[in-house]
């Protein structure tokens, strides 16, 4: 039978005890970010008529000397540690909104689930642990929604069920502490606040819920120098 | 204790039994579509300098009658039944694929999880089953990456775990079908073909997961006119 476990159009609890999926990383996959499927896909549009220039000059800025990326028509995706993704995804953040443009950035988080067409890692192989890096303020706004999936609901090898609703406490306090949360609309919660932030309590959020659960998602959406937005000055937002 | 069910920084698995949900909605809330929560959240980005202008001309176009709307600085949420949805999303896609201008267009579905800050279904009032309605055709092409998330993994009413792999190996051969299936990248399926057949692709593989888990999101982006897709004759593609 063919794993599709890595496949978006399955949760990781289809790598079901019994399957007879063979690891394809060595013993701790855990330990390493790319062996546990640590990475993002990202799409940038930029709302100007010569958003190709614009772009390939941003991205081009960027230090990814730490990160493998791959770029596609529709996304760019981006693999290596937690705190680097956060790093390289603050840079972009903060270099798109400085062109003063609008863009449309949207996020897409994944971990506990590597591979291409077959997910290589068995269910139980995680959680990662990972510390939650600092956050980078960059002086601009943003505002953003956010959709968080814990995904790999099965038992662990120990014989208790991961819980979740401890770790998804811990991401909305986190939120709030980062002074990001606005509260929940249909399917999505709102974020406002500096790009830094914004970015952080996703990242973070996505992280504390994979310390109980080994495949989490999360899909985050900013718009940056939208014309709806008033001038904000984040700096007497700063605390 | 607060049910954060519906955000999404939860699963719908928080509904656990026992827990004393309180459902908000009559008898048969899987009947009717915005009971059930069924609807999606859309970002269009058009890279042009008269974006907005562009953006509301094409929205104001569409015939919305059949579903509420709500427009936001970061995405338009539209609920309604998985039929209008699909006829809307069509429309939409034509009509941005129509601009000539390269578009990116993300969609988030979900259902199985209405309300605001609380989920006001508890677990096992679902799922909702619903024909897949009819694909149309538009004679644009696109490129997408699909992610598919059944949540609410609690054992139903009558004992027995939903079967996700019968209805994911579902989906996938519906993609294949329909021909957009074009394999799998880091945590999302490639689609590609006409909008049309793209978009009804994410939504049938939605609502056939739907089948077997009551909270199901999905999360699609579309990229239209993109300047790295060579010249396509849809038509010579039809079957």
């Amino acid at each position: 039978m063919t794993n599709v476990a890595a496949s978006p159009v399955s949760p990781a609890s289809s790598a079901a005890p019994g399957e007879g999926h063979a690891p394809a990383v060595s013993a701790g996959p855990a330990e390493t970010p790319l062996g546990f499927g640590v990475g993002a896909r990202i799409t940038a549009a930029v709302m100007a008529d010569d958003f190709a220039r614009i772009l390939v000059e941003t991205l081009s800025h960027l230090d990814e000397s730490t990160l493998v990326r791959e770029t596609g028509d529709v996304s760019t995706y981006v693999g290596g540690h937690e705190a680097d993704l956060l790093r390289w995804l603050t840079d972009l953040g903060e270099a798109l909104a400085r062109t003063e443009h609008h863009v449309a950035l949207t996020v897409h988080l994944s971990r506990g689930c590597p591979g291409e067409v077959d997910c290589e890692l068995p269910g139980g192989a995680g959680p990662r642990r990972a510390e939650v890096p600092s956050r980078r303020r960059t002086g601009r706004f943003a505002t953003a929604e956010w959709a968080l999936y814990p995904l790999a609901d099965q038992v662990t090898a120990d014989g208790t069920a991961p819980d979740h609703m401890r770790d998804i406490y811990a991401a909305i306090d986190h939120a709030r502490d980062l002074g990001t949360f606005r509260g929940s609309e249909h399917f999505v919660t709102r974020l406002e606040g500096d790009v830094g932030d914004v970015l952080a309590t996703a990242l973070a959020g996505w992280m504390l819920v994979g310390r109980g659960v080994q495949h989490v998602t999360s899909h985050l959406t900013l718009s940056l120098n939208s014309p709806s937005h008033e001038v904000r000055d984040l700096g007497q937002e700063a605390r």
